[in-house]
């Protein structure tokens, strides 16, 4: 049993975990693969301490298999393959009894501002569980959580088939996004100015552009034969995009904000007005959006292992956020957690 | 027959008006109320001579009567109590073509773009026409625009009864705003710094709010029990509503953005994403929006005579505006057209 502590400064280091017994409600999962993502890259950096508070256990992009049953808890079985839906909401507050429990107003994300994946075994509460069919192996299983997220931006900006969207940004969020628009039959196009992550999109079949080499404005007007874009995804979270978002959106054009903005940019309001557009927020993901995300992997509609660029063993943590930082880790890194 | 012609540099110039013949699908109106705006007032400060191309005859609020119907007019009849809504759309760009007639991509604006209705007569298309019942008068008549202006932004928003709802700015368009909203049975909070606006809310039943005494987002967090407001109208156009606007919303609150802005402020785009807002844009309206003012006038839901501050000749046009730009104008300054 292994665990991998958060130090704080950029420091991870190897303990030894331990399999904590669980409440009637909840569940002790064996973690089989545990995916990093800038999330955890900004906890990395230091960002985060006010809220993960090291040392600290972080990672919530998992996979893995029931261990040990809560004596209350109905639907699962030992040994069944789960991934895990990392939000921790109270039930009562105003988004609570609205139906937004996603956006609590008490959310504790876990693998932030609780305990997360990084060990060989981790407690949760069964209400957070996802079951992984037969065809979905544990590995491809660890991409759901960032491919909920992807269906849940798409939800958000209600790209419907037929509709042109511009996805501005194509990390492995902005990719899962164009994958999960180009299967419900929307037109996808990624903006992106890294040449690899452009050859990703490309070999997984979406259109790429290249913003340092063209206008992107001057393409999507042509694009879309005057119109504009049906759907933005501001996914790369600089100023450029967001200057960017406003003018390729067709009038009553949606605009999904998916990049986590720390500073306020300015936004050009006087397009929201003038062609009447929308700003869609979106965060993290609904049930719904799990189920989503399984059933797109489980048809072969998405194919995500060649997003899956790296796995390591848990014991190179250290390792695999150093490249992460450095940009060497390609699109997602897995860390092995069983033993 | 009399015109006021808008010179550029904050003057205007009474002439001689003359009767345009319409043309087979246009009508001429006598023109009776003129009530001035916000954009009129941006007009005489020489913000839109791009765009009004001085010497011209501007004004866009009106109420009149069929004096001269053109030979392929059907449904109208000389006489007729009729108000105009003042756009003149392609019909085959992206936006019309998509059914946003109101927002089309070479949308004339009548009165700004084109002869406006600052003159005895004005010759309009007859699409642009909506019927006065009888129990509308002219003077009432001529508050129809700005109130679809309200209903446009009510209906954007999605407003419902029983909602909580914040306005911004209690202006002509915020009051009027706040009053649609609360026909329809939202609870409807204004908040304006000026006391002679706040009066005027008051006295038409709408709760009102000093922002200059006190804390806004505190009095929200307190009157919507924590939850936040589920609709916000940012009318006022400032930095600083633009930085409340994200403040007092709820969970999936709506953020209607009816203001016009010409800089570019920054806008807080992290709580988009953390309260899974939304921002909707708004311009003019649509025929419906005119029907359902017509319509909220004619039942009495919705009392525009205490909005009508003052009546004044058309020859005194150049005073209206100046007092319209020093604030001595109160809510809403009506130019009689009829010589």
């Amino acid at each position: 049993m292994q665990k991998a502590e958060y130090l704080g400064n950029r420091r991870f280091e190897i303990g030894v975990g331990h399999m904590a017994q669980p409440a009637p409600d909840e569940v002790t999962l064996r973690v089989a693969y545990v995916g990093l993502c800038g999330t955890d890259l900004h906890i990395y950096h230091g960002k985060m301490d006010h809220r993960v508070h090291p040392p600290g256990i972080i990672g919530h992009e998992m996979s893995g298999t029931v261990a040990v049953l809560g004596e209350s808890v109905k639907g699962f079985a030992v040994g069944d393959n789960v991934v895990v839906r990392p939000l921790d909401y109270c039930g009562s507050c105003p988004a609570c009894t609205a139906g937004h429990s996603h956006v609590c107003h008490r959310l504790k994300f876990m693998g932030v501002d609780s305990t997360g994946a990084l060990q060989s075994y981790w407690t949760v509460k069964a209400r957070s569980l996802h079951r992984l069919p037969d065809n979905v192996d544990l590995k491809r299983g660890a991409l759901v959580e960032p491919l909920a997220v992807a269906c849940h931006d798409v939800a958000r900006s209600r790209l419907r088939a037929g509709e042109r969207a511009v996805v501005l940004g194509g990390g492995p969020i902005g990719q899962l996004i164009a994958l999960v628009g180009k299967a419900l039959g929307a037109h996808v196009l990624v903006s992106e100015p890294h040449a690899l992550r452009r050859t990703y999109a490309a070999d997984a079949g979406i259109e790429v552009f290249d913003p340092t080499g063209a206008n992107l404005a001057e393409h999507v007007e042509a694009w879309t034969g005057s119109k504009g874009a049906d759907v933005v995804f501001e996914v790369a979270g600089v100023p450029q995009t967001v200057q960017m978002m406003t003018k390729i959106a067709a009038v009553r054009g949606r605009i999904c904000m998916v990049a986590i903005h720390s500073s306020q940019p300015p936004v050009d309001l006087f397009r929201f007005f003038w062609r009447e557009l929308e700003l869609l927020g979106a965060r993290v993901y609904q049930a719904e959006d799990f189920d989503r995300a399984i059933e797109l992997i489980a048809s072969g509609q998405i194919p995500v292992d060649p997003l899956i660029t790296s796995v390591r063993p848990l014991a190179d943590v250290q390792r695999a956020f150093e490249m992460l930082d450095t940009g060497q880790a390609g699109m997602k890194t897995l860390l092995e957690c069983r033993a």
